[in-house]
């Protein structure tokens, strides 16, 4: 049975939202774009997914609880006597994708304290990604565009790396913005370091001159879910757009 | 005694998190900005809170724990014996803020249905605040800018309208998303509303037009506490920036 996002379906939502088996489909199109924080949760924790892109967009985006993807479908099965029933419930918007998913699979933390602080890297994260993934790609005008990225890269990049670097340092640069645990910073930051690391290779962020992000990316990307989804075809195809994205911010290069 | 972000205060944090008789300081510029969501839920709950300006922001950016603004101070006086002790608590990041003004004061609903739904009509409407406070004032070429708002205006906008009224009609249009209660999605609401309204006057959203979305901006804006917070002087030196903003997105108005 599928629960749309409008039905009248709460008493088995919060049933199942606390499930850790369950199976998503990620209805997206065939980029990272504002689904990459919500695959990465699905990847980092391995849990079962599967990135799906519209047939038909057009005819489809009529069909989705705000008219924009991604929409998540979670799929559980239940037993109803002796036959199994399976409920699908369908998840709109990015922000609520990624929250309801990290709760689940407790990257949130687990008090108020560790939520906090949780939060407050994810928005330091996410001013950085969005300034270089919305911000930056609404510019037409390529002189105030090129502006704005050697800005980026000399300004905001910096800072981000500074004061992310001291945080994961005082935690013991092991990895991890709170305690030994993986969190939602963590997973939010991969998307900042592989981005610098793309537009400034080893002269911002290494194992050396940022031995503390340097652990968090390598830690967070050995995680063998993760790896298994970066060998799929999907992520390739996402890849291979990105990397044509990067590219196009990168005059820079010839500095 | 101050708890600074950076400072080992979890257990204290997480005792003091759940008070509801603190009394707040946000630091920010003197303008709605990033900061606006999370004055709202300061006056729409009747919080005690002052809005508070850098006095000399190039000395205090390094204070900072990222270096930007809001950062927000929480002071909850406890006892120690016959003395009383005041705590006062750094949370810095705008996000972050928001997030956690709106759990203490139970804006995230109280199931995981309650949330997930809360999140989702955020998210959608954050998607049009960014685009229109974010996005169009990131672009300085004065035809793409108008182009930017006149699709704003007629696609964004209407897209908007229209879904929401339609989940607010469905909630029994009482003024809220989630049953009778306010929320942080009915508090989000109100920034793009009064956009829409500066914007388009009564061509989109009206007690006619649009009964739902009026029932929330009328029922939200008269919360006595709301109603006190427009008459401060802080409130009025935000709104005229406001104002000058939107009358740069305006020449619309000729249409």
């Amino acid at each position: 049975m599928l629960h749309k996002f409008d039905s009248n379906s709460e008493a088995v939502f919060n049933k199942v939202s606390q499930r850790q088996d369950s199976t998503f489909k990620l209805l997206y199109f065939p980029i990272h774009g504002v689904a990459y924080a919500s695959r990465l949760i699905l990847a980092t924790t391995g849990a079962k997914f599967e990135s799906a892109s519209p047939t038909n967009w057009v005819e489809q985006k009529a069909t989705t609880p705000f008219g924009v993807l991604p929409v998540l479908y979670e799929t559980v099965t239940t037993k109803e006597g002796d036959s199994e029933v399976q409920e699908v419930f369908e998840i709109p918007e990015s922000e609520a994708i990624e929250r309801y998913l990290a709760r689940k699979f407790q990257l949130l933390g687990q008090t108020p304290w560790e939520e906090m602080k949780i939060n407050a890297f994810v928005s330091s994260t996410k001013s950085l990604t969005f300034l270089a993934f919305s911000r930056i790609p609404t510019v037409k005008d390529t002189v105030q565009k090129q502006e704005m990225v050697q800005d980026m890269v000399n300004k905001s990049v910096p800072a981000w790396v500074q004061s992310h670097e001291r945080y994961l340092v005082a935690n013991g640069t092991n990895g991890h913005y709170i305690g030994d645990k993986l969190t939602l910073a963590d997973i939010r930051a991969l998307i900042v370091i592989e981005l610098v690391l793309a537009l400034t290779e080893d002269r911002v962020i290494s194992q050396e001159k940022t031995p503390a992000i340097w652990k968090l990316w390598e830690g967070v990307r050995a995680i063998p879910s993760f790896v298994a989804w970066r060998n799929t075809d999907s992520y390739k195809q996402f890849d291979a757009g990105y990397q044509t994205f990067v590219k196009g911010l990168l005059p820079l290069k010839e500095q």
